[in-house]
């Protein structure tokens, strides 16, 4: 850890909620005695106006941040170890409340945080690197492994978070502690539980660990954490596995009131579902006689195929589905 | 590594760069066989204005970044290991330039980037978090480990980083491939090698590694990092030890021309070198009997005391010297 002038007190105090020994947080790295074995390591940030509306919580935004980066461990099947902190925040940015958010979340993960640091900046920006475990008796998940005959699964519902992210957009609030505030017009419309809904969804993904760490039981399983839409994700799976793939439009879940709620927000629910972004669901393959437990809510979505390329299937009207989603659609 | 949309060109690109089986660089998170032993951990960032000024060129960041993370696992006698970038820029920043500094940099001290995550931001916010080895046969070095009786050691000049940042403030320039250039009236001065060679150490710290693997050979020595400062860094040691410290005002030491520098810079000498910061040097104490290495450049500062605080002795004069540093002492 290193801490500018009077970050002393704060590392301090942030080693006290944290409950671990002065040696994890305190010498310049943190030292770690590691077993050996397969270890997953990813980084994500969370930039105040880019990945969050401004004015949001400090506490949502250090659960979010944790969330995110779970979901890219969950991908390739490894279980939470440790984490190292980097938060850069205006001077009077109220820290502790993002930091013991982000440290109960390590806490009910059974995560340490080692190491951190903490700076100044105009605007908030937070990036955690997570290091991980391959269970034991896992398998690494990888983009790589899907192969021709191969059923593609989704996670859980697609769209709905990135109507969050516009129902956030158009005024909506979600105090901590509080239910989700909505502006007048929607609050009025038959749509406001599913904006809600929408709301946290966005703002609080459930990271997929326990069907990560399913898949990574199996013999052979490709998997990839949905952060940039159906659309871009999938191509990155079927091109790192050398397959193509076809979705089955009217297989992709969505919340029912999705539609409805797209109306009101004047945009096309299937560049919500196809591009939106931010799920935070796996997408994944496995061999055609494998289904997932039902706890985890997984949907069927299509198959992998020999050849490249994404290809739309809608009743009898087949299109390819580019990386850039629905708007580049033909 | 995640990348927003049209970045897995530049993920690519980076990988060719690399050199590193696309199995590295390409999953959810990067999927790593460990040796079971001693690790090391730490992430530090480099922020436009706060840590270099706007304008700096995209490869000095790029290997500062890496310097100052390299300079805390030297702190702790580890060898890096694998890294992880979180690089926030404008949609326009050069960021390639910045990330093959970087790749090179890594290269020449065998370090495998290993998974990243790059995002838009108003402002360059870059991160990177470093994983180091004990070296086979080494002690991790503490800063709770000094103890009275122990001779206190610097590991190369102090104030000189320090220097080098009014220098900048006030105009200078150091273009890639290019002389550091230097406002008109510095560069008519007898100072101006003095300036440039501090413009150098501030942009271009070279972290002291094979200092901190010679330490950890040694039964027992305490060691920190100078980045904020002798003053306040020389504090977080002596508290973790529980010890106190008496420094020798006149065996600190800094480049000759230094004084005249700060004069023309109307600065006080004494602040540089005491609270200046970012010397990216180590700060050690070994028992009274050792003496590290010549090439090594360290020099004896003073020594460890029973007690707490730290007092600087300059001649018959005594007076306890801040964690605040020069600006605060009675």
């Amino acid at each position: 850890v290193t801490a500018a002038g009077g970050e002393d007190a704060l590392v301090d105090w942030l080693r006290g909620k944290l409950g671990v020994e002065g040696a994890v947080l305190g010498d310049d790295a943190a030292l770690l005695d590691l077993p050996a074995g397969g270890w997953a390591a990813t980084v994500d940030s969370q930039i105040e106006g880019i990945h969050f509306p401004s004015g949001l919580p400090p506490e949502r935004i250090g659960r979010r941040l944790l969330a995110v980066n779970l979901s890219d461990l969950a991908a390739v099947g490894a279980e939470p170890s440790f984490a190292l902190l980097a938060l850069a925040a205006p001077p009077d940015y109220p820290r502790r409340p993002l930091l013991a958010a982000l440290a109960g979340a390590l806490t009910a993960h059974r995560t340490r945080l080692v190491g951190g640091d903490l700076a100044r900046s105009p605007r908030l920006v937070a990036s955690l690197t997570l290091v991980g475990r391959l269970p034991s008796g896992g398998r690494w998940l990888r983009r790589g492994q899907a192969r021709a005959g191969d059923r593609l699964w989704v996670g859980g519902t697609l769209g709905e978070s990135a109507a969050g992210r516009q129902v956030l957009a158009a005024g909506a609030r979600w105090p901590e502690g509080q239910e989700v505030g909505l502006p007048a017009q929607l609050a009025a419309s038959s749509s406001a539980d599913t904006a809600r809904r929408a709301v946290i969804r966005h703002l609080a993904p459930e990271p997929q660990l326990a069907l990560g760490r399913w898949l990574g039981t199996r013999d052979r399983a490709a998997a990839i954490d949905l952060s940039d839409g159906l659309a871009r994700d999938l191509h990155r799976l079927v091109a790192a596995s050398g397959v193509a793939a076809e979705v089955d439009a009217a297989a992709l879940p969505t919340p029912l009131g999705l539609p409805v709620l797209a109306a009101l927000l004047e945009t096309d629910p299937h560049e919500l579902v196809l591009a939106g972004g931010e799920d935070y669901v796996l997408l994944f393959t496995l061999p055609e006689a494998e289904v997932p437990p039902a706890e985890h809510g997984c949907v069927a979505i299509g198959r992998i195929a020999a050849g490249q390329g994404v290809t739309l299937v809608d009743g009898t009207h087949r299109r390819p589905l580019e990386p850039e989603g629905w708007d580049h659609l033909g």
